[in-house]
């Protein structure tokens, strides 16, 4: 049985959830700030995907599609997908919910750039995901992986 | 007694230092890569600086100069440090070594942004930074910690 990956909506209820999650930042305290203010409306789109167990949410992840003028990792240059804050909640680990996400992901079709904050690189082995060749000017001590769809290489 | 930060160098020693570091990752990799296939010299600069006690490398950061045409932090636009992997290591901390980086790093008179990997405001917030106003497009799931020297102001 799939793990059924829904798009999250900016509201109170999701921003609560969103601070059982280690990666809680300051993209979370914006989207907080912003709906207190009204300057979002309640249940406006968000760029999070998550995974519901019963009426909580367990798993979640950011995508934010980057434009091909932006695109220094594909070749040839193209819209590509950024993901970050993949994260399942401790007691929920060892269920395929991070898997499920990264897949979702794919689904696309368009190249993918994470930087995953722990050193997890067995997880995105797994996963298809690829290092990058170092560049310190573009990388700046980010630990980038990305996959690569059908056809796509990396940019030289 | 302040402790005295210095410039590393590559070579087998530091980068054999490095693997104690938490925030190990592919720049150290690359780093190791080039020096093995002679791609960078022995003892050539490094993008970081380090505390020693006694002959052990204790502490490190790495600075990064971005350059005013790619500033979109500061008003008005101009040079900028990138520091990123500051560590203390588990064993010396609350010795200030932390903070002797980082008032290095203030030392050549350039505003400063971090992205800070664990939740550390409270050690930020005393040295002096202050978070940025988040933009999905720029930020990117980041937490961007900025410093402002006399005279700076976040760009609009």
């Amino acid at each position: 049985m799939g793990a059924k990956v829904e798009k999250l909506k900016v509201n109170f209820k999701t921003l609560e959830e969103f601070k059982k999650f280690k990666e809680y930042g300051i993209q979370e305290l914006s989207m907080l700030e912003d709906l207190e203010a009204n300057m979002v409306e309640d249940d406006s789109e968000s760029p999070f995907y998550g995974i519901y167990f019963g009426d909580k949410l367990v798993a979640r992840m950011s995508l934010y599609q980057i434009d091909a003028k932006f695109d220094r990792y594909f070749y040839p240059p193209q819209n590509y997908l950024e993901l970050w804050k993949l994260e399942v909640l401790a007691d929920y680990q060892g269920k395929a919910f991070g898997k499920a996400l990264v897949e979702f992901a794919k689904s696309f079709g368009l190249p993918i750039k994470t930087n995953p904050r722990v050193q997890s690189s067995g997880f995105w082995e797994k996963m298809g995901f690829s290092k990058v060749d170092y560049d310190m000017e573009r990388d700046r001590g980010e630990n980038p992986l990305v996959w690569y769809p059908e056809g796509v290489e990396p940019q030289q």
